[in-house]
């Protein structure tokens, strides 16, 4: 087991015995929609903002995301929130106006292999969010990583979110194995996304709290406003008042495995009440 | 989220909230090796104790288990330490003298859509684990289960073992999303082996402590008093100071999710030792 | 590559120069649905009559298959129309009986690590087919194939029926890659069966003309004079009609690859006139 | 089953009569290699040569291709025996360079939801050989093509390369049903690559046999006239012996299913002659 090393966003530090949650919608919307993510995620305690503004759809006939715009609306909700931002990077195209604004940029799932993107990444500074592919190995995953350390880009997270598996209840299959795995293997942090691995909702916060107690250095979860009227992935995005739940549950086990949940925002509530609320 | 169905097994309550703690070795071997188990696992608190007698082998040119014999074996154990065992059964041939011996009679992952076995053992009293299958979708496990229930048998135990992949770094992917599935869809308890999932040492206590956060009624934890000679499986058995180890670590964890891991042993620690321990 | 075993079934030999077709209903369902059945498919120029008697289903609430009677009513049916039967055995409770009347007893998919039953099946001569489990590697079919050769029944054949995967357009994924591997590690035929693999009616054919082509002995293919009202998996039978056009477009590829399938039924067609037809 | 689409590569067309042939090696390492298999696969009948320059390699420490001189090499050896050529391309910095010298652009599997790149080739006139993820499904698949075909790129081939399963004897399990599922889906010409599928050199004739009779257009074979010194893949290559044998055991086979292997080359077998010889 090695030690863990530290990667800093903004003023959040990810490997270090804060347990770091990303949170907001799966893409970037509307400026409101965006205001009442970013002010309830950041109530209930989350690190970080997300949300996507190019999105890697399956089908081009789906929304593709709001682009350009959307990266300018999630810059303005995380200043005002003062949250740092994560959004997903496509390709070298959008990667010199992002690189500017975003403050941890995501590759997704579909790209981990696009190891020209991860080149092109691997030259600046930038912090990187790189998922781990729906059908990657653990060690296909660094490797992919490789391309960014190797290239000079020492700023590296991971991301488990869920692989590809015959399963027909969850969308994917969360192997949380995989984060003690990596753990045991190398330096990088790890967080996880319970939103995409199963893909209901009810699901999120049972798998959040496993996460946390199989040691990962973070969480990455899907809240919207009004779930039901996402444009996309609305099954599994919490509500504001389902993930205040999410982190009231979370902060216990985070600290039986020696991590806290840094409370930021005015809602922080001191551990001995939570224990009380058991 | 229905209430979780409690199926006794002699003193010890599945489905409550204590989270219940299988314990011992992949196969029986010896008198001696069984002994030293036994001991081990009973004093660092664990309620029940594994060990396979008749053994479903992937050859049959390697070790088989010692059969009628090693249940006799275990069944002296057990009383020995006062802990009911657990014991695969593998058909109907074996099934008289293993439900008049063994407290908890396992249905392997091999088994789980015998539906011959399934039938026999839905005629029967005894508590029954039902292993998933490792390709089983979690609706064909329930289905498994109906064969059980249908036919009369309520005391009905799920095990999530870990499910087939392309995944190459751990034997099996475990599945923990499943059992917060279960849980939201049928009243059976479910109890998560670790041990078989990841197939790897290092591996089980971070993902018994991730299955307890998720939500798991049990644990069943492979343990030998010397790994490196065990018939079968050594890679992923714990050592007695592995197993006091992941039972230290666990009791904040289920603390954590409103359980507690009811020491029976004689070196049962307070809790707030081990939070200080933290 | 070593020289294929030849396995006699009644007057049928697996593993020459014929490819072997073993066609009809899933399940047994009546005497008039078996008739019209076996007529078809021995018209067509099947070698030997399936069917399935003892079923093994999912949910309990399903058809569970005629049982005994199933078995009589498949062996008259064999013996009118000249045809050898294979059907499935479940447990040993069924051997006995079923040893004395069926000519090539069926191993299910979920069935292939029952090793008790296995262990059973190697102490009689009846030929047995081994379909492959549903996420078994292929070595672990051949060790699953060791217990019947070790304990001394050395008639196996062995049955590809496609494996789970992640896709969702088919049932399961037909491995053909598989029936070539097995080909160069041991001399076993080695039968494929498209129609389970698939459960896609018009994915039947070209299948089997792959099986055929990647060096198959047999098939085994689902026929049912009205797959509209089958009682078990009706979508993927074929009617007697397009089992005919299977027949007629297997001859020329099996041809090709140095097979011939000799055409027993009344409608033989001589090779030239088939290949006029092309 | 709809009529399939008609692509022309030069003077070849994909979705017509003819059994289309690529052939060639993994990566161009040299002139001298590239000759010596674009002789021979010319000679043996194959219709495109193709090889990697621009390499996705797992890891950034393995060889990555020699780029844009190799794509030179490609084109002069394509130029000099008369084939049209076909390469991968991975980012749109390639793009326009590839675009002019290249026949028939590969998207690798990798890059099969890269819809960057996807929207990038939608918007140029040169045909796209479309490879399927290794853990998409075909709807997923077929999407992807939309990417090409909405934008406006018409030209677009298909490839099923294998897919991850968790199976371990062959490198993917190749996915035959897939190419019959997307003939009744869509009107796309589909390419199936044994070679990679498999990763084992005497897979690759039989699943081109295989492929045939399931009704693939065409084949992407790797050969290399050494294959034991070979920089990447040198275990699924094949020499140029066995792809002439493979190409004389295809003949029939696709005659068998109404196709031609138009063969080009000086050793062209006339079809009688191929069938006495069987």
């Amino acid at each position: 087991m090695k030690a863990t090393r530290k990667v800093r966003v903004g003023d959040v530090t990810f490997g270090g015995s804060t347990l770091v949650v990303i949170a907001g919608p799966c893409a970037v919307e509307s400026r409101e929609q965006l205001e009442l993510a970013a002010a309830s995620v950041k109530a209930s305690g989350a690190h970080l903002l997300r949300g996507g503004a190019h999105k890697p759809r399956t089908s081009p006939r789906t929304f593709q995301g709001l682009g350009s715009e959307g990266v300018d609306l999630l810059a303005e909700a995380g200043r005002r929130h003062g949250l740092p931002i994560v959004s997903e990077v496509m390709d070298s195209a959008q990667l010199a106006q992002m690189a500017e604004r975003v403050d941890l940029l995501q590759v997704g799932a579909r790209n981990m292999q696009n190891f020209s993107l991860l080149k092109e990444l691997s030259r600046i500074r930038r912090p990187v969010l790189l998922k781990r592919g729906l059908a990657a190995t653990v060690d296909e995953w660094l490797h992919a990583a490789d391309y960014l350390l190797d290239g000079g880009n020492e700023n590296v997270i991971l991301c488990e979110r869920g692989i590809r598996t015959f399963g027909g209840e969850t969308r994917f299959t969360l192997d949380l194995a995989a984060v003690a795995y990596v753990r045991s293997r190398c330096d990088l942090p790890v967080v996880v996304d319970p939103s995409h691995a199963t893909g209901l909702r009810e699901l999120v916060t049972p798998m959040a709290l496993a996460a946390a107690a199989a040691g990962a250095d973070g969480l990455m979860v899907e809240v919207h406003p009004h779930p039901e009227q996402a444009l996309c992935d609305g099954p599994q995005a919490l509500t504001p008042v389902g993930f205040e739940q999410l982190m009231q549950r979370l902060q216990p086990v985070a600290l039986a495995v020696g991590r806290s949940v840094s409370f930021t925002g005015a809602r922080a509530v001191p551990v001995p009440a939570i224990l009380e609320a058991r």
